[in-house]
């Protein structure tokens, strides 16, 4: 094996999957094709990370060209994800030598992770093994995550297209109320994904483009939550507008820094009761303000919903699976493309190099200037900056009134060691 | 006044909205234009009935073209809805005498009712009016529930789209528990509305085609739920496919007869904790079989959700309220259209009148044929029946990333009558 022989690449999805992560692998896949010189076949791990420890490779050469192209319009991760973080290099050498084992086995030069920020740092790792182990190979890579929470990227592929799908949904879920409120609910929560960064939360409040559109209240984990401050916000809300229409995050804290969720509900048998912050609130409003109210929790399906997602998130996601593979036949080594915002009006963006060791274990939560002063809602700073990540309808094919999305053949490549203990 | 001489029309919107029902008014509206020798104007009541009795109305010559145009893809409801039923004559003449007044005054000789069962009484009620207080009015109901429990009807305007949203969400939510299922979730669950009839929670079971698809297991409201059948179930099927999606009505019952929603959930002040039976049921999962759960509450997106309706039920919408004004027109008292199914495959409908007498106060079950024998799934007649009601899409326009939703004038018409006490 000389460095001019084409060697093999490993691609894996990590974490948390969004609407667009197979954009990404699409991206990966379509784009090493065009270097079959550098790189010969893309195998990509079966449930993530696991799949490369287990040597259960996917040989994504087998998959009908047609599959590989669908992916581009298919939800969650299409080859397994994980959640699987490899401890240091110090603490357990023993899953590093096996992941070069097979790297070895399989000729794989080229690793590219697909993932979020302990992704990136997972990345990171690896990228140091050519040295650290004397194995060549290029790491890079390659963000992804609804919760936007990557630092340097102006953005993180996959938070754009729930960041439209809960916009979206706030403003239907609103028109709802304002219809009913005369005689029936008069609050309506709607729960969503972000455990300690607005992000998604902040999302909801596009929906309201005028004073008195829904929703009129967030909740963000950046702001300590106060229950008094709260509801006397949601009476006089309802005082004025007929309705209050409120987004939270799911990872609100009181004061004390305790998880709301966390709040101790247990059902009638003593059992402690599984949280969820929506009904919670809607509940306290419902006991203190005596107000009807509904309350929805989007869990997964805005994570998963490809047939609202937004078309700037669908060309990025694709564009950092494309600039990772090319980043790495140049030999670009523990990096990951980023997506550098040039313009906002009209929305300009280009996809820059960013080293992994500033982006490894970091969360970029909401700068306190895209809160509004009182803490409930977003300001006009965070607006421009979240609006052009929602722009353009990207629609999946439909097929007897159901999108047609693709299952892979996922055809696993021959193992060539002995099994391995996770 | 002579009854060739055009009188005016009263349209209004009541109980739960939908997706669709401003299609609905839009048909009606656009409709009467067409018989100007026959109808006057179109007023609206501003919150369904109680702008009638409140003579609270909306004069819909007053809307930009524009706005009546855009009802055809905005959600909920326009003119605002009411829960809010008329009693009997008997009981509470007063307000059929007010009814009257109001008509009277406005030259109303028309009524459209637009809602589900307890409107069509009303609606029987107010046709009745012309014999029992000898004013002359049409009165026609347009159907209108996500619950599709109408009878007569082959479906009910609102439930298709429902469908369509339960059936994308359920199919995006199971691709994103496939990927994670190795480390991370094996069990999702997902509660949709549907407080006496399956309907919707059936339409879940679309999104699976074969076996092994999510969602494997449903719960019906027409079935009792036994928790150690269903428990053996998830059980064996995390085992088979590695998770276990499940599709459940909020109006499931225990054996008892009870709501599994109302089963006693207190929080850590001993106060009655509202419903929800997704996390109730996620928590049984997650506490007897030890699996890592999820669990999402559609609420109001799943009926607001203009952005994936179905096209068939954008059409039967706007045909059911133009069929009203024929009917009306034609001197039709008491009646409903209603939706004729012709053909499943290839799906063709019409439109036929329905006496209000066999409507009103029916709930339409699922039949024990649509569910499988074990109570757990739907059958293949169920599919078929469900399948054309989700068939097309109809995208709303967009601007920013967002629907371009309509919020109408809603010019009110000059009282003429002194206020009345609801």
């Amino acid at each position: 094996m000389t460095t001019s022989s084409p060697r093999n690449a490993f691609y894996a999805q990590s974490g948390g999957v969004t609407a667009v992560i197979n954009i990404s692998a699409q991206g990966v896949i379509e784009t090493a094709r065009k270097y079959p010189k550098k790189i010969g076949k893309v195998y990509a791990g079966r449930n993530g990370i696991i799949g490369a420890l287990t040597e259960d490779l996917i040989d994504t050469s087998k998959e009908p060209l047609a599959n590989i192209k669908a992916l581009g319009h298919t939800p969650a991760g299409a080859f397994g994800s994980c959640r699987y973080k490899l401890k240091s290099l110090d603490t357990n050498r023993r899953e590093y030598e096996r992941l070069i084992d097979v790297f070895k086995a399989h000729n794989i030069g080229y690793f590219f992770y697909n993932g979020g920020g302990d992704s990136a740092d997972t990345c990171l790792k690896i990228s140091q093994l050519s040295d650290a182990m004397g194995y060549p190979l290029t790491a890079v890579h390659v963000p992804k995550t609804v919760d936007n929470d990557l630092p340097i990227t102006d953005c993180s592929p996959g938070f754009g297209s729930v960041a439209k799908y809960v916009a979206v949904s706030m403003r239907e879920a609103g028109l709802d109320v304002v219809s009913m409120a005369r005689t029936s609910t008069k609050v309506f929560v709607l729960e969503v994904m972000g455990r300690h960064a607005g992000w998604i939360t902040a999302a909801c409040g596009l929906a309201a483009e005028k004073v008195g559109d829904a929703p009129q209240i967030l909740l963000f984990p950046e702001i300590a939550f106060e229950p008094q401050k709260f509801l006397a916000r949601v009476d006089a809300c309802v005082k004025k507008h007929g309705f209050c229409a409120i987004g939270v995050s799911e990872g609100i804290r009181n004061i004390d820094g305790k998880f709301v969720s966390e709040s101790g509900l247990v059902d009638a048998f003593g059992h402690a009761q599984l949280g969820g912050v929506a009904p919670f609130i809607a509940d306290m409003v419902k006991r203190e303000l005596k107000l009807k109210n509904h309350w929805a929790v989007a869990d997964y399906l805005q994570r998963a919903a490809r047939h609202i997602a937004s078309k700037t998130d669908v060309l990025q996601s694709y564009a950092v699976g494309k600039a990772a593979v090319e980043y790495a036949v140049k030999g670009m080594n523990g990096v990951m493309p980023a997506i550098k915002r040039i313009k906002t009006k009209p929305y300009q963006w280009e996809v820059i190099p960013a080293p992994l060791a500033d982006v490894a274990n970091q969360e970029k939560k909401m700068p306190r200037d895209f809160i509004t002063s009182d803490g409930f809602h977003i300001t006009q700073k965070c607006r421009n900056y979240l609006q052009p990540l929602i722009e353009g309808e990207a629609y999946p094919p439909y097929e007897n009134g159901l999108p047609r999305y693709v299952t892979l053949k996922n055809v696993a490549v021959k193992k060539k060691l002995a099994a391995f203990l996770l």
